[in-house]
Protein backbone atom coordinates (compact mmCIF):
# COMPACT_ATOMS: atom_id res chain seq x y z
CA UNK A 1 0.00 0.00 0.00
CA UNK A 2 1.45 3.44 -1.20
CA UNK A 3 1.50 6.46 1.45
CA UNK A 4 -0.95 9.16 -0.85
CA UNK A 5 -1.45 13.08 0.09
CA UNK A 6 -4.95 14.26 0.07
CA UNK A 7 -5.57 17.95 -0.43
CA UNK A 8 -9.23 19.33 0.68
CA UNK A 9 -10.93 22.03 -0.26
CA UNK A 10 -12.95 23.16 2.79
CA UNK A 11 -15.90 25.32 3.05
CA UNK A 12 -16.97 26.43 6.32
CA UNK A 13 -19.06 29.02 8.56
CA UNK A 14 -16.74 29.26 11.46
CA UNK A 15 -19.40 31.42 13.84
CA UNK A 16 -19.61 28.74 16.08
CA UNK A 17 -16.20 28.10 15.72
CA UNK A 18 -12.98 28.62 17.89
CA UNK A 19 -11.00 28.88 14.51
CA UNK A 20 -9.23 26.38 12.74
CA UNK A 21 -6.30 24.93 14.35
CA UNK A 22 -6.91 22.18 17.21
CA UNK A 23 -6.00 23.48 20.32
CA UNK A 24 -3.86 21.67 23.03
CA UNK A 25 -5.53 22.92 26.73
CA UNK A 26 -8.19 21.50 28.16
CA UNK A 27 -11.80 22.86 27.85
CA UNK A 28 -10.56 23.70 24.35
CA UNK A 29 -13.43 25.04 22.17
CA UNK A 30 -14.59 23.08 18.82
CA UNK A 31 -12.13 23.84 16.48
CA UNK A 32 -12.97 23.17 12.09
CA UNK A 33 -9.44 20.85 12.09
CA UNK A 34 -10.54 18.83 15.22
CA UNK A 35 -14.32 18.18 13.64
CA UNK A 36 -12.46 17.03 10.16
CA UNK A 37 -9.97 15.35 11.80
CA UNK A 38 -13.02 13.47 13.99
CA UNK A 39 -14.68 12.36 10.90
CA UNK A 40 -11.79 11.28 8.87
CA UNK A 41 -10.78 8.71 11.92
CA UNK A 42 -14.04 6.86 11.21
CA UNK A 43 -13.89 6.89 7.67
CA UNK A 44 -10.22 5.52 8.01
CA UNK A 45 -10.65 4.12 11.02
CA UNK A 46 -6.76 5.82 11.78
CA UNK A 47 -5.94 9.11 12.99
CA UNK A 48 -4.71 11.46 9.83
CA UNK A 49 -2.68 14.72 10.83
CA UNK A 50 -4.65 18.29 8.74
CA UNK A 51 -1.90 20.14 7.40
CA UNK A 52 -3.89 23.63 7.23
CA UNK A 53 -3.04 26.53 5.03
CA UNK A 54 -3.04 28.74 8.27
CA UNK A 55 -4.96 29.49 11.42
CA UNK A 56 -8.25 31.22 11.12
CA UNK A 57 -9.39 33.38 14.08
CA UNK A 58 -12.60 32.59 15.85
CA UNK A 59 -16.05 33.48 13.90
CA UNK A 60 -13.60 33.79 10.57
CA UNK A 61 -15.20 32.17 7.62
CA UNK A 62 -13.99 30.38 4.59
CA UNK A 63 -14.92 29.44 0.98
CA UNK A 64 -12.18 28.05 -0.12
CA UNK A 65 -9.41 26.81 2.47
CA UNK A 66 -7.13 24.19 1.60
CA UNK A 67 -5.63 21.14 3.77
CA UNK A 68 -3.76 18.21 3.21
CA UNK A 69 -2.93 14.89 4.90
CA UNK A 70 -1.06 11.97 4.42
CA UNK A 71 -2.65 8.31 4.26
CA UNK A 72 -2.33 4.96 2.84
CA UNK A 73 -5.87 4.14 2.64
CA UNK A 74 -6.96 4.01 -0.93
CA UNK A 75 -10.55 5.24 -0.68
CA UNK A 76 -11.68 7.05 -3.84
CA UNK A 77 -11.38 11.07 -3.68
CA UNK A 78 -15.21 10.89 -4.60
CA UNK A 79 -16.17 8.33 -1.75
CA UNK A 80 -14.16 10.32 0.64
CA UNK A 81 -15.77 13.73 -0.28
CA UNK A 82 -19.08 12.32 0.17
CA UNK A 83 -18.26 10.45 3.19
CA UNK A 84 -16.78 13.40 5.13
CA UNK A 85 -20.03 15.84 3.88
CA UNK A 86 -22.15 12.93 5.07
CA UNK A 87 -20.70 12.74 8.63
CA UNK A 88 -19.23 16.40 8.80
CA UNK A 89 -21.48 19.39 10.82
CA UNK A 90 -23.96 21.72 8.28
CA UNK A 91 -21.18 24.28 9.13
CA UNK A 92 -18.35 22.35 7.26
CA UNK A 93 -18.43 21.16 3.97
CA UNK A 94 -15.52 19.60 1.80
CA UNK A 95 -16.02 20.72 -1.91
CA UNK A 96 -12.96 18.71 -3.58
CA UNK A 97 -10.78 15.96 -2.59
CA UNK A 98 -7.91 15.39 -5.01
CA UNK A 99 -4.85 13.86 -4.51
CA UNK A 100 -1.59 15.75 -4.68
CA UNK A 101 2.08 14.95 -5.09
CA UNK A 102 3.81 13.42 -1.24
CA UNK A 103 5.65 16.73 -1.16
CA UNK A 104 2.82 19.04 -1.24
CA UNK A 105 2.42 20.87 2.23
CA UNK A 106 -0.93 23.40 2.07
CA UNK A 107 1.28 26.00 4.80
CA UNK A 108 4.89 25.79 3.42
CA UNK A 109 4.02 25.51 -0.41
CA UNK A 110 1.04 28.87 -0.14
CA UNK A 111 1.97 31.68 -2.38
CA UNK A 112 -0.57 34.05 -1.48
CA UNK A 113 -4.38 33.89 0.15
CA UNK A 114 -6.82 36.42 -0.39
CA UNK A 115 -9.48 37.49 2.68
CA UNK A 116 -12.81 39.13 2.03
CA UNK A 117 -14.07 41.32 4.23
CA UNK A 118 -17.94 42.73 3.93
CA UNK A 119 -19.46 45.46 5.46
CA UNK A 120 -23.01 46.19 5.19
CA UNK A 121 -24.16 50.39 4.21
CA UNK A 122 -27.03 50.72 6.06
CA UNK A 123 -27.36 52.33 9.36
CA UNK A 124 -29.39 49.64 11.49
CA UNK A 125 -28.61 45.63 11.99
CA UNK A 126 -29.25 43.19 9.49
CA UNK A 127 -30.93 40.00 10.28
CA UNK A 128 -30.29 38.17 7.14
CA UNK A 129 -26.93 37.03 6.78
CA UNK A 130 -25.93 38.75 10.00
CA UNK A 131 -23.34 36.43 11.10
CA UNK A 132 -21.32 36.79 7.76
CA UNK A 133 -21.25 40.80 7.48
CA UNK A 134 -20.31 43.56 9.51
CA UNK A 135 -22.66 46.49 9.88
CA UNK A 136 -20.73 49.87 10.58
CA UNK A 137 -23.31 53.02 11.15
CA UNK A 138 -21.57 55.27 9.84
CA UNK A 139 -21.39 56.66 6.59
CA UNK A 140 -18.26 55.73 4.17
CA UNK A 141 -16.14 57.85 1.88
CA UNK A 142 -15.01 54.88 -0.17
CA UNK A 143 -12.52 57.27 -2.27
CA UNK A 144 -10.37 58.04 0.89
CA UNK A 145 -10.49 54.43 1.36
CA UNK A 146 -9.14 53.31 -1.93
CA UNK A 147 -6.48 55.88 -1.14
CA UNK A 148 -5.25 55.16 1.64
CA UNK A 149 -5.33 51.84 1.51
CA UNK A 150 -2.77 52.54 -1.86
CA UNK A 151 -0.23 53.18 0.83
CA UNK A 152 -0.08 49.60 2.00
CA UNK A 153 0.10 47.37 -1.31
CA UNK A 154 3.81 46.24 -1.66
CA UNK A 155 6.46 44.32 0.61
CA UNK A 156 6.42 46.37 4.80
CA UNK A 157 6.61 46.00 8.01
CA UNK A 158 3.16 45.37 8.91
CA UNK A 159 3.89 45.91 12.96
CA UNK A 160 1.15 48.51 12.91
CA UNK A 161 -1.41 46.58 11.86
CA UNK A 162 -0.10 43.09 13.77
CA UNK A 163 -1.47 42.09 17.16
CA UNK A 164 0.57 42.18 20.47
CA UNK A 165 -0.21 38.40 20.68
CA UNK A 166 1.51 37.80 17.42
CA UNK A 167 4.20 34.91 17.52
CA UNK A 168 5.78 35.80 14.03
CA UNK A 169 9.11 37.16 14.35
CA UNK A 170 9.14 38.98 10.80
CA UNK A 171 6.81 41.19 10.98
CA UNK A 172 7.21 42.06 6.94
CA UNK A 173 4.61 41.21 4.54
CA UNK A 174 3.48 41.89 0.83
CA UNK A 175 0.26 43.04 -0.04
CA UNK A 176 -0.27 42.29 -3.68
CA UNK A 177 -3.68 43.48 -3.76
CA UNK A 178 -6.25 45.45 -1.83
CA UNK A 179 -9.47 46.09 -3.30
CA UNK A 180 -12.55 47.85 -2.44
CA UNK A 181 -15.92 47.27 -4.19
CA UNK A 182 -18.46 49.37 -3.04
CA UNK A 183 -22.31 48.33 -4.14
CA UNK A 184 -25.74 49.76 -2.84
CA UNK A 185 -26.18 47.05 -0.07
CA UNK A 186 -22.51 46.70 0.78
CA UNK A 187 -18.72 47.47 0.73
CA UNK A 188 -16.26 44.27 -0.02
CA UNK A 189 -12.75 44.57 0.75
CA UNK A 190 -10.38 41.88 -0.92
CA UNK A 191 -7.28 41.67 0.64
CA UNK A 192 -4.24 39.22 -1.12
CA UNK A 193 -0.89 39.15 0.80
CA UNK A 194 1.52 36.33 1.14
CA UNK A 195 1.43 36.13 4.51
CA UNK A 196 -0.65 37.91 7.52
CA UNK A 197 0.39 38.45 10.79
CA UNK A 198 -2.33 37.76 13.60
CA UNK A 199 -5.27 40.03 13.17
CA UNK A 200 -3.83 41.91 10.40
CA UNK A 201 -6.98 41.68 8.25
CA UNK A 202 -8.94 42.70 10.44
CA UNK A 203 -6.72 45.95 12.07
CA UNK A 204 -6.46 47.14 8.36
CA UNK A 205 -9.99 47.00 7.72
CA UNK A 206 -10.64 48.67 10.80
CA UNK A 207 -8.39 51.39 10.24
CA UNK A 208 -9.61 52.12 6.82
CA UNK A 209 -12.99 52.43 7.92
CA UNK A 210 -11.80 55.31 10.45
CA UNK A 211 -10.42 56.72 7.18
CA UNK A 212 -13.56 55.91 5.30
CA UNK A 213 -15.52 57.89 8.08
CA UNK A 214 -13.29 60.63 8.22
CA UNK A 215 -11.29 59.92 11.53
CA UNK A 216 -7.95 59.70 9.73
CA UNK A 217 -6.75 60.87 6.76
CA UNK A 218 -5.51 58.72 3.75
CA UNK A 219 -2.25 60.02 3.67
CA UNK A 220 -2.49 58.79 7.78
CA UNK A 221 -2.09 55.28 6.41
CA UNK A 222 1.36 55.67 5.49
CA UNK A 223 2.51 57.33 8.83
CA UNK A 224 0.39 54.71 10.92
CA UNK A 225 2.27 52.57 8.39
CA UNK A 226 5.92 53.50 9.01
CA UNK A 227 5.41 54.31 12.80
CA UNK A 228 4.98 50.49 13.36
CA UNK A 229 3.10 51.39 16.49
CA UNK A 230 -0.15 49.04 16.67
CA UNK A 231 -1.69 52.24 18.88
CA UNK A 232 -1.94 54.17 15.99
CA UNK A 233 -4.09 52.30 13.89
CA UNK A 234 -7.78 51.66 13.98
CA UNK A 235 -9.48 49.32 16.50
CA UNK A 236 -9.94 45.36 15.40
CA UNK A 237 -13.29 44.80 13.18
CA UNK A 238 -15.67 41.66 14.23
CA UNK A 239 -14.20 38.34 12.77
CA UNK A 240 -17.83 37.12 11.37
CA UNK A 241 -17.14 39.81 8.22
CA UNK A 242 -14.09 38.34 7.34
CA UNK A 243 -13.66 34.72 4.65
CA UNK A 244 -10.77 33.32 3.29
CA UNK A 245 -11.64 33.11 -0.39
CA UNK A 246 -8.50 31.43 -1.94
CA UNK A 247 -5.17 30.33 -1.05
CA UNK A 248 -3.18 30.11 -4.44
CA UNK A 249 -0.28 27.89 -4.84
CA UNK B 1 -53.95 62.31 22.73
CA UNK B 2 -55.12 60.82 19.49
CA UNK B 3 -54.99 57.56 18.12
CA UNK B 4 -51.94 56.60 15.39
CA UNK B 5 -51.75 54.34 13.10
CA UNK B 6 -47.96 53.28 12.84
CA UNK B 7 -46.48 50.98 9.72
CA UNK B 8 -43.31 48.73 10.45
CA UNK B 9 -40.96 47.82 7.90
CA UNK B 10 -39.41 44.72 8.93
CA UNK B 11 -36.98 42.12 8.07
CA UNK B 12 -36.56 38.77 10.27
CA UNK B 13 -34.30 35.43 9.89
CA UNK B 14 -36.92 33.10 10.53
CA UNK B 15 -35.06 30.32 11.14
CA UNK B 16 -35.90 29.83 13.94
CA UNK B 17 -39.46 30.56 14.86
CA UNK B 18 -42.76 29.37 14.04
CA UNK B 19 -43.75 31.84 11.41
CA UNK B 20 -44.94 35.56 11.40
CA UNK B 21 -48.05 34.90 13.12
CA UNK B 22 -48.83 34.31 17.09
CA UNK B 23 -50.23 30.68 17.67
CA UNK B 24 -53.13 30.39 20.75
CA UNK B 25 -51.81 26.95 21.84
CA UNK B 26 -50.31 25.72 24.53
CA UNK B 27 -46.29 25.21 24.36
CA UNK B 28 -46.78 27.37 21.06
CA UNK B 29 -43.18 28.20 19.63
CA UNK B 30 -41.64 31.57 19.43
CA UNK B 31 -43.40 33.66 16.06
CA UNK B 32 -41.75 37.12 14.82
CA UNK B 33 -45.43 38.63 15.72
CA UNK B 34 -44.54 37.73 19.68
CA UNK B 35 -41.34 39.12 19.40
CA UNK B 36 -42.77 42.44 18.10
CA UNK B 37 -45.50 42.63 20.60
CA UNK B 38 -43.63 41.43 23.54
CA UNK B 39 -40.98 44.38 22.84
CA UNK B 40 -44.04 47.00 22.02
CA UNK B 41 -45.56 46.02 25.26
CA UNK B 42 -42.20 47.18 27.02
CA UNK B 43 -41.77 50.46 25.06
CA UNK B 44 -45.53 51.36 25.09
CA UNK B 45 -46.28 49.98 29.01
CA UNK B 46 -49.73 48.73 27.18
CA UNK B 47 -50.64 45.54 24.71
CA UNK B 48 -50.47 46.58 21.78
CA UNK B 49 -51.78 44.43 18.55
CA UNK B 50 -49.97 44.23 15.32
CA UNK B 51 -51.58 43.54 11.83
CA UNK B 52 -49.14 41.82 9.72
CA UNK B 53 -49.59 41.91 5.92
CA UNK B 54 -50.24 37.68 6.36
CA UNK B 55 -49.27 34.36 7.17
CA UNK B 56 -45.57 33.35 6.85
CA UNK B 57 -44.43 29.54 7.52
CA UNK B 58 -42.13 28.66 10.16
CA UNK B 59 -38.47 28.83 8.80
CA UNK B 60 -39.50 31.46 6.12
CA UNK B 61 -37.45 34.93 6.12
CA UNK B 62 -38.81 38.49 5.18
CA UNK B 63 -36.22 41.48 3.49
CA UNK B 64 -39.87 43.92 3.48
CA UNK B 65 -42.78 42.39 5.91
CA UNK B 66 -44.93 45.07 6.63
CA UNK B 67 -47.57 45.48 9.74
CA UNK B 68 -49.30 48.22 11.29
CA UNK B 69 -50.58 48.48 15.03
CA UNK B 70 -52.64 51.37 16.45
CA UNK B 71 -51.67 53.54 19.70
CA UNK B 72 -52.36 56.48 21.49
CA UNK B 73 -48.85 56.61 22.25
CA UNK B 74 -46.56 59.75 20.81
CA UNK B 75 -43.60 58.21 20.90
CA UNK B 76 -41.60 60.13 17.99
CA UNK B 77 -41.65 56.94 14.73
CA UNK B 78 -37.17 56.88 14.55
CA UNK B 79 -37.28 56.69 18.86
CA UNK B 80 -39.73 53.73 18.28
CA UNK B 81 -37.57 52.11 15.79
CA UNK B 82 -34.31 52.79 17.78
CA UNK B 83 -35.98 51.01 20.96
CA UNK B 84 -37.56 48.09 19.10
CA UNK B 85 -33.82 47.07 17.20
CA UNK B 86 -32.27 47.47 20.62
CA UNK B 87 -35.02 45.09 22.54
CA UNK B 88 -35.88 42.93 19.68
CA UNK B 89 -33.78 39.44 18.77
CA UNK B 90 -30.77 39.77 16.43
CA UNK B 91 -32.58 37.62 13.99
CA UNK B 92 -35.70 40.54 13.38
CA UNK B 93 -34.80 44.30 12.76
CA UNK B 94 -36.90 46.97 12.25
CA UNK B 95 -36.06 48.78 9.01
CA UNK B 96 -38.91 51.86 9.42
CA UNK B 97 -41.62 53.10 11.77
CA UNK B 98 -43.93 55.69 9.79
CA UNK B 99 -47.56 56.85 10.51
CA UNK B 100 -49.87 56.55 8.60
CA UNK B 101 -53.92 57.19 8.27
CA UNK B 102 -56.00 55.80 10.66
CA UNK B 103 -57.36 53.44 7.65
CA UNK B 104 -54.91 51.67 6.86
CA UNK B 105 -54.36 47.66 7.17
CA UNK B 106 -51.63 46.22 6.66
CA UNK B 107 -53.22 42.94 5.25
CA UNK B 108 -56.59 44.06 3.21
CA UNK B 109 -54.55 46.66 1.61
CA UNK B 110 -52.13 45.12 0.06
CA UNK B 111 -52.16 44.96 -3.95
CA UNK B 112 -49.64 42.46 -4.34
CA UNK B 113 -46.86 40.53 -2.41
CA UNK B 114 -43.60 39.69 -3.82
CA UNK B 115 -41.59 36.35 -2.93
CA UNK B 116 -38.06 35.45 -3.86
CA UNK B 117 -36.61 31.40 -3.46
CA UNK B 118 -33.41 30.79 -4.30
CA UNK B 119 -31.41 27.73 -4.84
CA UNK B 120 -28.27 26.96 -4.94
CA UNK B 121 -26.17 25.75 -8.32
CA UNK B 122 -24.05 23.18 -6.96
CA UNK B 123 -23.39 19.24 -5.93
CA UNK B 124 -22.99 19.18 -2.78
CA UNK B 125 -24.03 21.36 -0.09
CA UNK B 126 -23.47 24.69 1.52
CA UNK B 127 -21.73 25.93 4.79
CA UNK B 128 -22.18 29.50 4.47
CA UNK B 129 -25.55 31.06 4.32
CA UNK B 130 -26.90 27.26 4.61
CA UNK B 131 -30.09 29.02 6.51
CA UNK B 132 -31.33 31.34 3.51
CA UNK B 133 -30.72 29.06 0.38
CA UNK B 134 -32.00 25.50 -1.10
CA UNK B 135 -28.98 23.17 -2.22
CA UNK B 136 -30.72 20.90 -5.26
CA UNK B 137 -28.47 18.99 -6.32
CA UNK B 138 -30.25 18.41 -10.00
CA UNK B 139 -28.73 19.74 -13.01
CA UNK B 140 -31.60 22.51 -14.17
CA UNK B 141 -32.63 23.42 -17.70
CA UNK B 142 -33.19 26.88 -16.79
CA UNK B 143 -35.00 27.65 -20.32
CA UNK B 144 -37.30 24.82 -19.42
CA UNK B 145 -38.78 26.30 -16.22
CA UNK B 146 -39.01 29.01 -18.17
CA UNK B 147 -41.26 27.89 -20.99
CA UNK B 148 -43.16 25.84 -18.28
CA UNK B 149 -43.60 29.63 -15.61
CA UNK B 150 -45.29 31.01 -18.41
CA UNK B 151 -48.54 28.77 -17.57
CA UNK B 152 -48.70 29.75 -14.32
CA UNK B 153 -49.01 33.95 -14.96
CA UNK B 154 -52.50 35.47 -14.52
CA UNK B 155 -55.60 34.75 -12.68
CA UNK B 156 -56.31 30.87 -12.40
CA UNK B 157 -57.63 28.66 -9.55
CA UNK B 158 -54.58 27.38 -8.31
CA UNK B 159 -56.04 24.20 -6.16
CA UNK B 160 -53.00 22.39 -7.49
CA UNK B 161 -50.45 24.14 -5.82
CA UNK B 162 -52.36 24.86 -2.73
CA UNK B 163 -52.23 22.78 0.51
CA UNK B 164 -55.29 20.51 1.75
CA UNK B 165 -54.52 22.27 4.83
CA UNK B 166 -55.49 26.10 3.52
CA UNK B 167 -58.58 27.20 4.91
CA UNK B 168 -59.14 29.74 1.89
CA UNK B 169 -62.03 29.06 0.63
CA UNK B 170 -60.95 30.76 -3.05
CA UNK B 171 -58.42 29.31 -4.44
CA UNK B 172 -57.93 31.73 -7.71
CA UNK B 173 -55.40 33.87 -7.33
CA UNK B 174 -53.59 36.23 -9.68
CA UNK B 175 -49.57 35.86 -10.68
CA UNK B 176 -48.37 39.14 -11.72
CA UNK B 177 -45.02 38.23 -12.52
CA UNK B 178 -43.17 34.49 -12.12
CA UNK B 179 -39.53 35.71 -13.27
CA UNK B 180 -36.41 32.71 -13.03
CA UNK B 181 -32.89 34.30 -13.07
CA UNK B 182 -29.47 32.36 -13.17
CA UNK B 183 -26.32 33.18 -12.56
CA UNK B 184 -23.09 31.24 -12.13
CA UNK B 185 -23.82 30.92 -7.72
CA UNK B 186 -27.54 30.31 -8.00
CA UNK B 187 -31.51 30.42 -9.49
CA UNK B 188 -33.47 32.94 -8.08
CA UNK B 189 -37.19 33.08 -8.27
CA UNK B 190 -39.57 35.84 -7.90
CA UNK B 191 -43.46 35.98 -7.57
CA UNK B 192 -45.41 38.34 -6.98
CA UNK B 193 -49.22 37.22 -7.07
CA UNK B 194 -52.23 39.31 -5.40
CA UNK B 195 -52.51 36.49 -3.11
CA UNK B 196 -50.75 33.21 -2.06
CA UNK B 197 -52.60 29.96 -0.94
CA UNK B 198 -51.05 28.29 1.90
CA UNK B 199 -47.53 27.01 0.73
CA UNK B 200 -48.20 27.85 -3.31
CA UNK B 201 -44.69 29.60 -3.89
CA UNK B 202 -42.83 26.32 -2.09
CA UNK B 203 -45.00 24.21 -4.29
CA UNK B 204 -44.75 26.25 -7.34
CA UNK B 205 -40.73 26.05 -6.95
CA UNK B 206 -41.12 22.33 -6.07
CA UNK B 207 -42.76 21.78 -9.16
CA UNK B 208 -40.73 23.96 -11.52
CA UNK B 209 -37.59 21.93 -10.28
CA UNK B 210 -39.39 18.90 -11.32
CA UNK B 211 -39.51 20.69 -15.03
CA UNK B 212 -35.89 22.01 -14.69
CA UNK B 213 -34.60 18.72 -14.04
CA UNK B 214 -36.42 16.63 -17.25
CA UNK B 215 -39.35 14.71 -14.62
CA UNK B 216 -42.09 16.98 -16.01
CA UNK B 217 -42.56 18.73 -19.22
CA UNK B 218 -42.82 22.52 -19.44
CA UNK B 219 -46.26 22.16 -20.75
CA UNK B 220 -46.96 19.45 -17.86
CA UNK B 221 -47.33 22.76 -16.13
CA UNK B 222 -50.84 23.72 -17.94
CA UNK B 223 -51.95 20.15 -17.03
CA UNK B 224 -51.51 20.31 -13.82
CA UNK B 225 -52.80 23.38 -13.31
CA UNK B 226 -55.53 22.70 -14.66
CA UNK B 227 -56.31 19.40 -13.28
CA UNK B 228 -56.49 21.31 -9.79
CA UNK B 229 -54.89 18.20 -8.03
CA UNK B 230 -52.26 18.40 -5.25
CA UNK B 231 -51.10 15.31 -5.93
CA UNK B 232 -49.64 16.14 -9.18
CA UNK B 233 -47.48 18.77 -8.39
CA UNK B 234 -44.11 18.74 -7.48
CA UNK B 235 -42.89 18.45 -3.63
CA UNK B 236 -42.70 21.25 -1.34
CA UNK B 237 -39.31 22.66 -1.66
CA UNK B 238 -37.70 23.76 2.15
CA UNK B 239 -38.89 27.26 3.65
CA UNK B 240 -35.71 28.20 4.43
CA UNK B 241 -34.92 29.34 0.12
CA UNK B 242 -38.01 31.76 0.87
CA UNK B 243 -38.41 35.02 1.81
CA UNK B 244 -41.20 37.93 1.81
CA UNK B 245 -39.11 40.89 -1.19
CA UNK B 246 -42.01 43.32 -0.62
CA UNK B 247 -45.70 43.63 -0.01
CA UNK B 248 -47.04 46.51 -2.72
CA UNK B 249 -50.09 48.68 -1.62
Amino acid sequence: MNMRNLKLLIEYDGTKYSGWQVQNRPKARKTIQGEIEKALKKILHKKAKLIGAGRTDAGVHAKGYIANFKTINNIASVSLQKALNSLLPKDIVIHRVCEVPLRFHSRFDAKSKIYRYSVAKRSFPLAIGRDYIYYFPFKLDVDAMKRGAKYLIGRHDFSSFGSSSSDKKDPHCTIFKLDIKSTNQKIVFDVEADYFLYRMVRNIIGTLLEVGRGKITASGIKKILSSKDRCRAGPTVPAKGLSLIKVKY
